[in-house]
């Protein structure tokens, strides 16, 4: 491969990103700081995540983080447009993850991290909250935008979760667009990789893994290492629309240095993503293994519809779950009547959300 | 292949299966009758099912009842001696789901039917109600005992879910038996999959299929049929342990003329299979679809948890849900407490249970 040439694409392309990233930012500026001041409730008509983890100040510089506003930003706006135009929440749940898939920053579509093998393999999954149907593809690697045929599996296949080499004849059938395994190489991941595949004999942070897998109750095997740093980032949406319709969605690369056709909670219908009209749309991120034991996704329904909790004490509630059982992450939420949460125990998380007038906010730490 | 050797082979098998059944069943006749007359309520420490589906006695042969039966009394003493001579929960699922898997009648292991491509991808998963760890494989074709490796996946790796030839890979490294595809050849299945592929043009039970396809609210598209008799069929056991401990397991051959990578709810935490000590053990049987839409193992135990419901209503509440959105099957649940249930919505479903004190009872219709 000639990677070369490819880094110095990347390079003169990301400078172009940035200039357009600041120009974004700066002028979304007054608007986030409108939401803040409301601080409105039952407001909001939708809600992304692009990832959540160790995300601190000292390793973000000004140009990177101007960058992933922007990402998020574009994101907003893009589901926002759907929803305007009248389309469906389904529609602006895919917009919005379709613009973070196909940005670089975001583990997810182009953006994927790297398996194990050197390949990037990608898992997504759509709920519609109006029927509940629900589409989910899983270890997919020529799939440009992965959760487009999530979307594919739910409207035009009887099955809710495909996976491997049949999700992918099923996606070339279905005429999505199919690329080449190297459109989803980036410096960035590669070299990601390359670092976790050198620490899988010097461990890092050996301590911290430790307790964690204490936490997951499991012997200290030889099976592969769970990388703090990199197992986290992942993108989703929750969309609410003019009709009442929730829809949420989530797309990932899953953890850097995956083994032995890992999935995680990402394509898990319950676990990473759930929506329904009657309670709430949720998309999930973070350490994957803990979101499926937790079922968490529909966790948050469940204590919405079951207990009356509020979307905000439910997502909390989960969180803090996850938390006390040694797992990380975040999520967002967004409730059948507008209200939302983007709750987390990792020290950042990008997120943003647009209340129904079209204001815009994008966060990334606590 | 040599299929005719095989042919013989089988049936020679099932004759001598047949005498050594009649005998079981009539051994623990006795046994059944008395734990029907006492109807205990709290009393049971393991229940298991071996698929639902349209079982009606038309279809069925006495023979073939008594293997049915004698093939689940099996199970039930295989786990009941696992609980009885001080193992655990998980030790006694996994017991009890090897017997089944091993039994060509059920769709599971031995038996697991035919996917469009004339392969068996076969899925399971467990979870310990203990730490709500949990392991699980889908898709895989060289695995004896796909139960084994979801334990070695929950025991040791750090992750939940491994699928396709990464799972395979996994198994064989933690000591697993592996075998030639072949060993999952039996005659039914195959001739199952032939009818299945005829009736891809046919299309037998049209206007049952659309209303549920309606029910789906998807349109009928191109990519595969649901045969309406062909997709049943998956073991299940929970069991509960001297300590209190709850364990689950779920595994299946998956639908017959299955394609593209499809998966169901059997290797799908939350779906297929849930436990924890603080509610309830459960494996589900029935169209994989809507037990993944609905969430349907934990939903069980939230409406336990957060509303309070008994086992019993709880397990009739999930399978209505099931049954409103035009889905069907059934499930086992076991709570901490000893109570259980064995609901469904279809004609029948292999099942039975033990009672503290050794007693079983197996039953196939309503």
């Amino acid at each position: 491969m000639d990677i070369l040439r490819k880094r110095k694409k990347d390079k003169m392309k990301n400078r172009l990103v940035l200039l357009v990233a600041i120009a974004i930012v700066m002028l979304s500026a007054t608007a986030c700081s409108s939401v803040e001041q409301k601080n409105a409730k039952g407001n909001y008509v939708l809600v992304v995540h692009g990832g959540a983890g160790t995300i601190t100040k000292n390793t973000m510089t000004p140009q990177k983080e101007a960058l992933y506003k922007a990402g998020l930003t574009q994101a907003l706006q893009a589901g926002y447009n759907a929803l305007q135009s009248g389309k469906t929440s389904l529609d602006a749940v895919q917009a919005a993850i379709n613009v973070l898939e196909d940005d670089s920053l975001f583990n997810a579509g182009k953006g994927a991290v790297f398996a194990h093998d050197g390949r990037n393999e990608m898992d997504a999954s759509i709920m519609d909250g109006r029927t509940r149907a629900a589409g989910s593809v899983a270890g997919v690697t020529i799939i440009r935008n992965p959760i487009d045929a999530a979307r594919a599996v739910m409207e035009k296949s009887e099955h809710v979760m495909l996976t491997g080499p049949g999700a992918e004849k099923f996606a070339k059938e279905a005429g999505l667009t199919i690329v080449d395994p190297s459109y989803f190489f980036t410096t960035q991941r590669w070299k990601d990789l390359q670092d976790a595949l050198k620490q899988d004999s010097v461990k890092v942070n050996q301590s911290d893994l430790q307790n964690k897998k204490q936490a997951m109750n499991k012997p200290s095997g030889k099976y592969g290492t769970v990388n703090v740093d990199y197992k986290f980032g992942t993108v989703g949406c929750v969309a609410l629309d003019k009709n009442g319709n929730l829809a949420a969605g989530t797309s990932t690369g899953g953890m850097t240095n995956k083994r032995y056709g890992r999935i995680g909670d990402s394509p898990i219908i319950g676990a990473g993503t759930y929506a329904s009209n009657n309670t709430v749309g949720v998309s999930c991120t973070g350490w994957g293994e803990f979101y499926i034991r937790n079922v968490a996704a529909y966790d948050l329904s469940a204590m919405m519809e079951y207990k009356g909790a509020t979307v905000q004490d439910a997502g909390d509630g989960v969180i803090k779950k996850i938390g006390s059982m040694g797992g990380d992450g975040g999520l967002i939420a967004l409730d059948k009547n507008g209200n939302m949460t983007m709750s987390f125990n990792t020290e950042g998380m990008y997120r943003g959300c647009v209340t129904r007038d079209g204001k815009i906010e994008v966060k990334i730490y606590k």
